[in-house]
């Protein structure tokens, strides 16, 4: 029997795939660009491209199948994926049928992104220490899962984990989706940069003006980290400001769900301490006393190689002719 | 087989007690008051003594065991029970070999109380008509519970539910665990009352005056109950501020959840619509869209009786000899 899967992660600008092995994780890699704006049927032959070259470049067996997270909604048989994020012209698409016709793999299974990067890190990552876990994705948007005895918790629809989209003040700032106070309001990529610049105005002594080239339409939280670990102190100063918010949403989190363990990824997860210490303090003062013994929030180390490990997790825990 | 189970609903003021017929429901009832304040030696005396009384009341075939809900954490073997509110003395108890030892019944079970309203509503009350939803107890203290196809979600520890220590607000006032902006901070019947008593001193219209004797220190929110059905305007207004509060906090559990179904029950729920409306406006406002289909709150109608069935379903469930 094979212990190689296809995972495939799906995002607004590009596909990532990876040739995995149960045990030892990735074995070959390959990406392109998602060219989303070329609607569902280009994307998912650039998808079923990108799984023909690792298969073409792997010389052993055959993979028994290909797991796939997508930043979108995906039903309860994880078949179907329903408007993903920056992906055109997608409503409702069957991605397993679509797959199967291109690539003749019988057993695919996709997953929402931030589900994925749960089960990357439970059976990949920093997640192999924890039974039960929150999964914290801080990207473009913030996602989410909620990972219970190694298995994602999906709730009544397969929707369940969206951390992001949990208020930390019923009379806060909107986010997207009209939801006040939502911590996608204050950590989203677009949220961050703006509060930052607003900031940054009254802050001429910054370094993050330098490192902007003086316009600071093009600062990113990126650009924060950056200055931060040079010893700015204003940009640190915002990353504190929008960890003691992240905290805030998981203390909630935790108190629901006696679940005390977070790992936070994604690309603003690189501004480490910086964000992540004023989270955990957070954290620790809004902890309800029963649930404070163990509570602590950990980085997810892998990067980007959680989402294709994820993936083919899903491909192996599901393969039921294994 | 027997089809019949004992079910305890232990508490601060009374012990309530239920023969129970695994169909049908109810068969016999009893209570006793706790005396909470004389150790717990004597509060698993005075829990035997109604279950004995259940038992020679009835002359059909012994129960198949004893469940029981209980105002403190529970272990997840659900034996031991530690630091329940409003009984002294108590530290961690092994409840299931203190009523063995007095009972000579080998099938014990106990559970939180939440938990345990959680499966009664699922099994004999409006929860039959869902298979996953989130139980919410306004009584003394704000509980909750997450039933998730039919059963408890426990989390790591088995502490999992707690929807009263989730915060709405990050900047907000305490509860008595220091938790900021929870919704037992505002909806906690001491809370409730305390903000009901600040609010009436400047509204000398409110019939509340002339149903406390004048003397706010005695109302309750059933008095604000009371006088909003008498159509007192500055009472209904108070339940509608801590109706909009608990949806706002409902919202929260719902997106990360995805379990879009809220039962309320306990003591404060009585207050109905004049409470639940404005929940259910703010649940709406503040739900993601990606969630909101389907999403409502209902009333639990079992009344007390919540307790005992759950917690003799406690004990059908679990019962391996069945």
């Amino acid at each position: 029997m094979s212990t190689y899967a296809l995972g495939i992660d799906l995002g607004g600008t590009s596909i990532k795939g990876a040739l995995v092995e149960q045990d030892t994780g990735v074995v070959a890699q390959c990406a392109r660009a998602t060219e989303g704006d070329q609607g569902p049927s280009h994307v998912l032959d650039r998808i079923a491209a990108v799984a023909k070259e690792l298969m073409h470049t792997h010389n052993g067996p055959a993979p028994i199948g290909l797991g796939m997270g997508v930043p979108g909604a995906v039903n309860l048989e994880r078949t179907t994926v329903s408007y993903p994020a920056n992906l055109d012209d997608w409503a409702v698409v069957d991605v397993r049928a679509a797959l199967r016709e291109r690539l003749g793999i019988a057993h695919i299974v996709v997953e929402n992104d931030a589900n994925v990067a749960g089960l990357g890190s439970a059976h990949y990552g920093v997640g192999t220490a924890y039974d039960s876990f929150l999964m914290v994705t801080l990207g473009t948007g913030v996602g989410g899962a909620i990972i219970h005895n190694n298995r994602v918790f999906r709730g009544s629809t397969g929707g369940a984990g969206e951390i992001g989209h949990m208020s930390i003040d019923y009379e806060g700032p909107l986010d997207n989706s009209g939801v006040a106070g939502a911590v996608e309001a204050y950590l989203g990529q677009r949220f961050l940069s703006q509060h930052a610049r607003l900031r940054l105005r009254h802050r001429p002594e910054s370094t993050v003006h330098g490192l902007t080239g003086n316009d600071l339409s093009t600062l990113t939280p990126r650009t924060l980290h950056q200055a931060a670990k040079q010893g700015d102190e204003a940009a640190a100063e915002i990353l504190a400001w929008a960890g003691h918010k992240l905290g805030c949403a998981l203390s909630s989190a935790v108190n629901l769900l006696d679940i005390r363990v977070v790992i936070v990824g994604g690309g603003i997860s690189n501004a480490g301490d910086f964000l992540l210490d004023p989270a955990r303090e957070a954290l620790h003062n809004q902890v309800f006393p029963g649930v404070k013994e163990g509570v602590c929030i950990e980085r997810e180390n892998l990067g980007n190689e959680v989402g294709v490990l994820g993936a083919a997790h899903l491909a192996f825990a599901t393969n039921l002719a294994a």
